[in-house]
């Protein structure tokens, strides 16, 4: 039996022939999130996996339910797994925005599914980290988001020649298109080919400038100039006085498909061009009210970034967590009538703390250790006699025998202080 | 627009007028579970959330399928969001077990759901710690379970006084039914009538075995004798090396209603029977043989622990984890003209790994400071002129001040040494 084509299986470690995740990497992955998050003081949350679908097309449209995973429950819901976390948020927001002083700063680390037919070989579910920030208008709120970016990548040890954030705004964008004359029932259809500008032949793009009262040129124009709009350049300054402006430039060419783009937006890139955007966000202040009815009326900015192009990038970097065995001791029984006073010593270390594997059913003693060295274990223990225990040290082969009790002193010293006299 | 009925918002702390659930709540209940498995030297795995139908079909009969969030996907294929862990470890495990070296010890934490009209007010999804071990016939992989689900409950510090493992088995039911005159073709009737007999009135399940070949008062007997076999005795013997003897008894009450247990079962249970079994789980010998088309046959053994029962038991003994803010320091800013040094101090201090907050947009100092309280701050810092910041410790209202570049040093201090001078 296989699993659905686009999901994938997390086996402990990466499959010596497929993909280079497994459930160890994104583990590892996911606390690094976890702990930028904490220091840029922002709260974890989560939200259902399975949503009404009228809470994605009021963001998004109808055009949306063709990218789901969409059906109809058996009380007869219209219902989709999400495609994203920012409806959910909003919709969180919402709901109980008076029991919290503002700005709200909070994070999360959805999976999230799309089901496009016509993608053959590209997955159907990731994992995203999404943070944003509810209840400030101020461009300090984009680059507390945009300072968290950098950081959440320089965590994996990327730098400033890996990656490079592309600031650009969407004001900056309407303003030009208003002030040369762009009707503003267009205005969505301008910006979804500037979106695509960088991947389209340049008749094409062309033809649909002129389409809408502008030349190619002119486009060309406003983004070589690149001249930043004061709340850009607020941003900027910001970004500036955390020792960060090596990780950031303007870039117009950068304009979020999306619709609900009001301010500020950016997308992280790999340097080399190699990879797809690694993240991307930007301001939105229209979606609370959208997502509540109008009833409230919130501020809002945040950005989201996927687990699978960052592997990629980690992988062409070799900068991917190290796979680490979490097995630190292995405890041999040289017979089975020490089985009792093994499983007794290996209980007392478990509830140290420390990670103990051993052989739940009779195995030879040699291969025994074969095993503890497979597992990457640090140190093997045994029962000498009802008082002693042996323990060794894999690494610098020493052993030393002494009492049980003494045994989780002893490890400590070991293990943590790298010491085994 | 509201979330879907039985499925679950993680605000990030706990509703004053809610459920004890909260994402902080679940991230420290995810934090104790995988501690514990890894000092238990099991290793994490994750299948897909959605999965082929017939994989959970093939383990269950079509009758599971009324239970199920299942559905057609636009590529045509029946799928369901999984109901359990169990038939997509089996998939996996069948997919490569040639690579892995017996025991396989594997973790998991999904979340499950289940869609069944009837249940007003309950949950339609649940996290789940899952654990297995594949490749291991003898008890000794049973009780090595057994014993990380008895220090899965202690970690909340829950104690003998708390709960028990009733532990039963299917063989002594099978031989105590093969020896009694059952009906091989009717076992599965039998297991399901002794498996319903705690919530079903006497009269009733008198007819039930009646009907079967059996009277009541012989399987009342038999439950009452509570002989353990060989294999029980084993495990009890295994357990009591770990001094865990006070955390489990012999109770043939339990059966496990699923087909597929083949030999030691079991389910832990509040002492004050006020909640439903906080977990259960068994041999299933058959299962690795059943999902992969008789292929691969694997000895496995497993339990689950739902995340809801927990948390009900945790709150009604005043145990759940205590909720705390994660922000340890609020920087103060006096006046606008020190926010780029301010945020150049706060980018220092969140690279040597503090959880920082600040005011995003100005506002006035007493604000801030009570802004400071609020999120729980331990202590506040703030610019004092070029070179020096000062530091309050909220706690002892101790103020300090020094340069900047000592601050990293002060703050260890103080924070982890608890000795602000």
């Amino acid at each position: 039996m296989e699993r659905l084509p686009g999901f994938r299986d997390f086996y402990p470690e990466p499959l010596p022939d497929g993909e280079a995740w497994s459930a160890s990497v994104r583990k590892d992955i996911f606390e690094s999130w976890h702990n930028v998050a904490e220091r840029y003081a922002f709260q974890l949350y989560d939200g259902p996996p399975l949503e009404p679908l009228s809470l994605f097309t009021a963001k998004s449209g109808q055009e949306i339910v063709g990218q789901l995973y969409n059906f109809e429950d058996k009380g007869e819901r219209a219902v989709a797994l999400r495609p994203e976390m920012t409806p959910t948020v909003a919709r969180m927001v919402a709901a109980r925005e008076r029991h919290y002083k503002k700005p709200i700063k909070w994070y999360s680390i959805p999976q999230l599914f799309r089901y496009e037919r016509q993608q053959k070989g590209r997955l159907r579910e990731h994992f995203q980290f999404n943070a944003d920030i509810f209840g400030e208008a101020d461009p300090a709120a984009d680059a507390e988001l945009i300072a968290m970016l950098i950081d959440l990548l320089r965590d994996f040890d990327l730098t400033a020649e890996d990656f490079v954030i592309r600031l650009s705004s969407r004001n900056a964008w309407q303003d030009f298109f208003n002030q040369n004359g762009g009707d503003e029932s267009k205005a969505y259809d301008f910006y979804q080919a500037v979106d695509k500008l960088e991947r389209t032949a340049p008749e094409e793009s062309e033809k649909k400038f002129q389409a809408l009262g502008f030349t190619l040129e002119q486009v060309h124009n406003f983004i070589a100039a690149g001249e930043p709009t004061d709340e850009l350049q607020a941003v900027l300054d910001n970004l500036a006085a955390r020792g960060m402006s090596d990780f950031v430039k303007i870039d117009y060419n950068v304009i979020r498909g999306l619709a609900y783009y009001t301010g500020v937006v950016y997308e992280a890139f790999d340097r080399h061009g190699k990879f797809r955007a690694i993240a991307g966000g930007g301001r939105y202040d229209q979606l609370v009210s959208l997502v509540s009815g109008g009833k409230k009326n919130i501020p809002a900015a945040g950005f989201a970034m996927g687990d699978v192009v960052l592997v990629e990038l980690l992988k062409d970097r070799k900068l991917l967590p190290e796979i680490h065995g979490n097995i630190e001791i292995y405890a041999l029984l040289e017979d089975e009538s020490k089985r009792p006073a093994t499983l007794s010593m290996i209980q007392m270390l478990r509830e140290e703390g420390w990670n103990v594997e051993y052989p739940l059913a009779p195995i030879k003693p040699d291969k025994q250790f074969r095993r503890a060295l497979e597992l990457g274990a640090e140190l093997t223990v045994r029962i000498d006699d009802d008082e002693s225990a042996v323990l060794k040290n894999l690494n610098t082969k020493i052993e030393k025998k002494m009492p049980i009790h003494e045994l989780a002193e002893h490890l400590f010293k070991t293990i943590c202080e790298n010491d085994l006299e």
